[in-house]
């Protein structure tokens, strides 16, 4: 099945390894934040960092590219890098990587102990926005790939690779789809590998597959034409916060389900497979809150915590705010308020549907006297790899080599990635591979990445490209 | 029953009109936001000026009275300005005038059309934050006294005048109260005049018999320990934005009433001549409508919008916040969100009990997992002026003579001042002088006050301590 002999991989990965490290902190140094626009060219520099990164690690090709408006007079996207590295192997397969080189906003006074972009390694462990999330999983597959032709004495790697590394990500890859529908013949590939998640934990390697959908929304609600005095008007006008506030509680039922009228049509019900595989994970509760960082669970009823963050679909609030926020007090009607909401959504939903159907229960609890505006950024659908599928096992196969031997097994993410969006254009399944754990603290302060484990994703990758094109064949 | 000549009251005014203004501007120039700690020296420099000025003016006395901590290790108060000029009179009355020096916070970006610190006079009306609330209803007695004094030849006034101007009203007058229980003896009065509140409209003059109280407080909720991503933790543990979205909501119910048991005990409800009176009244609601800059009513089901704001108890949101804020989407569950309620009370309740009665409903909210904490302010007793008062009638008539002989009608005040706290220590009735209009923007941005009606709340004072002296000997 192999033809990569697994001493000369690691000899070549811990002889690169401080090089290696030293290029990702570089990296992580570019503040690429795709939500803000302070960070625009930020997030250029970056795109135009890893496409040098990638000539230099030997891609033939590797392009920044432009990333169009969704709409004529629209701004344009934010740039992706496109890296190709053709094997000499006639019938070689084609796989194609998929990763994101933005991160999430950060600052330092959100709970940092560090500048969030001057990276630091500690005990093992490299800080900084984007250490896991996802820079250091698109970035383990440069290291990969040479280690895999350093180990097998090949001039060029053993499928066709492709590396696709988008720069809208976190905000939710508005342009994604219609880039990879532009770009669908550069982009042709047998199998899709997304870098762009995680594993159980440091000790229980794991295959994710599938990911949640992500439809969210930002609202806005209008009520006095500025902030009023609450003695002389309190009680007598509806107040927008109160509006606010009123649609977020009634978000949920008293089951905690998402009471928003229509929003589980179509809802699939995980297989007495998928849920045997769930029940195989050595799952503890109280040491999942201590990840969570939580005090408690709280979720819908009927449904484990595993069940509820990987195969439900749910409504959070990810911001709320309307009238003083300042110290002391203010006795005011505040003048407006906002809402962030996002939906997670389950294979069988439809982001469209699901965007109509909140739209429409908005609007129905906005009292008279107060407006509303309602935004939805691009939808991500939910996305579930075939367990049957031939690279799934191949994949798993070199994982388990670089972990020792380890069993491997599968998981899901309760996060969401465009992934779906590729399987559909280009019409190959999608598979995950991950190294980051739940505790690297993903979109929180102190982002990091486990070393080790970083490594252990180069070593997969440098079995997985022989392995895969054995599989395929 | 007076001894005034009214147009040797009114040349007084015309004279020294000019001046009377640039002071008034130059002492809403000082920034006095007694809620935002860097305005401390502000609201020092603001009772500092206004001492001075009233020596000026010619009170034998006007001291700057240092407000003691509420507690041992707590900070001091913010100070007040006392100030008493004594009748020559051996049986005169005495009387107590109330206002404040501190103002709201304002800022330019809040929707003023001129920097809120720098007044500007426009169209018959001056701009800035104070100039109605309450600076110029303070500065109005300057005036006052001195054309009473030149109109009636008198060195000095008819009434013992004594002034007690606070510098924590916007800030819940946490000091108040025990300020007055120190100072009793200097305070001591036959009546009270607050000059803080205002009027129906510029054509409907009125004195206003009660203000509601006020008791508000900062709820915090905890989650998890920093922002977690709603994908991998959403839907499976408690997000406190959603907690203190679901207080809010659960504030009132379904017909707007107050939702937390017990708030309601001990309301006094109007009497069939309180009813009476409200109905005298001009009212239109969607001319109130345009006051309140809103675009719709909503309130208690069962009162009218004029009972809603008067003469029932409410609870508003005044601020919330919680999660992202910032522009984009940040898909997290946010570690903590914050709410600032306020209750404006009536007659008979209690606002210890109110407190009470809040603090144990918000924790039967809070669900396992989040943690929280509840602080209040100072809470404001409400108010009520008993109607049969000889000086209530004594001030109707001095205002109407200022009116042109208009009927002077009566109001009630939706907002909150500590009037009820003076009343209570003293022992003295409490009646409300003031010349504002609902236009004037208090608590909002482009604050203003009307000229015309600031010079007959000169004028009213002019008349009334000659004929207070009268009716109450």
């Amino acid at each position: 099945m192999s033809d990569t002999p697994d001493n000369a991989v690691r000899t070549y990965i811990a002889e690169h390894r401080a090089a290696f490290l030293d290029d990702l902190a570089e990296w992580l140094r570019i503040p690429s934040v795709s939500a803000q626009p302070e960070h625009d060219k930020d997030v250029r520099r970056s795109a135009e960092w890893l496409a040098a990164k990638l000539t230099e690690t030997g891609f033939p090709t590797a392009e920044v590219w432009e990333v169009p408006p969704a709409a004529p007079g629209e701004a344009q996207g934010a740039p992706a890098v496109f890296a190709e590295w053709s094997s000499t192997d006639p019938d070689a397969p084609t796989v194609l990587v998929y990763g994101h080189h933005d991160v999430q906003p950060a600052a330092r006074e959100d709970g940092w102990d560090t500048d969030p972009f001057e990276p630091v390694v500690r005990d093992g462990r490299m800080y900084g926005r984007g250490a896991a999330d996802d820079k250091g999983q698109v970035f383990f597959h440069t290291l990969g790939v040479r280690a895999h032709l350093a180990a097998t004495g090949r001039t060029s790697p053993a499928v066709n690779l492709k590396l696709l590394v988008e720069g809208e990500e976190e905000s939710g890859s508005p342009h994604f789809r219609a880039l990879v529908e532009q770009r669908r013949s550069r982009l042709a590939a047998d199998v899709v590998i997304v870098s762009d998640t995680g594993m159980w934990s440091e000790t229980t390697p794991t295959v994710c597959t599938g990911m949640r959908g992500l439809a969210d929304c930002e609202i806005a609600l209008y009520g006095p034409d500025q902030d009023i005095h609450s003695g002389s008007f309190g009680g007598a006008v509806p107040n927008p916060a109160t509006v606010a506030a009123r649609i977020v509680a009634a978000l949920h039922d008293e089951h905690e389900r998402v009471a928003v009228p229509g929003f589980y049509e179509g809802v699939r019900e995980p297989t007495a497979t998928e849920r045997e595989l769930l029940a195989e994970l050595p799952f503890d509760e109280s040491e999942w809150l201590r990840t969570a960082k939580s005090y408690g669970t709280l979720g819908e009823a009927g449904h484990t915590t595993l069940e509820r963050i990987w195969t439900r679909p749910t409504a959070e609030v990810n911001g709320i705010g309307g009238g003083y926020q300042g110290p002391g007090g203010k006795t005011i009607i505040p003048a407006s308020a906002r809402l962030k909401l996002s939906f997670r959504l389950v294979a069988g939903q439809d982001p469209d549907r699901v965007e109509e159907a909140v739209r429409t229960w908005v609007a129905s609890r906005v009292p008279a006297g107060i407006r509303h505006e309602i935004a939805f950024g691009a939808a991500t659908r939910p996305c579930l790899t075939p367990l049957d599928h031939p690279a799934l096992r191949s994949l798993a196969r070199s994982m388990s080599r670089a972990f020792d031997g380890q069993k491997i097994r599968f998981t899901r993410e309760g996060g969401s990635g465009p992934a779906a969006d590729i399987q559909d254009v280009l019409g190959a399944p999608v598979l995950f591979l991950g190294v980051s754990v739940p505790s690297d603290g993903w979109h929180a302060p102190n982002e990091k990445v486990e070393l080790a484990l970083l490594l252990k994703g180069v070593e997969t990758a440098a079995y997985l490209w022989g392995d895969l094109a054995g599989a395929l064949q």
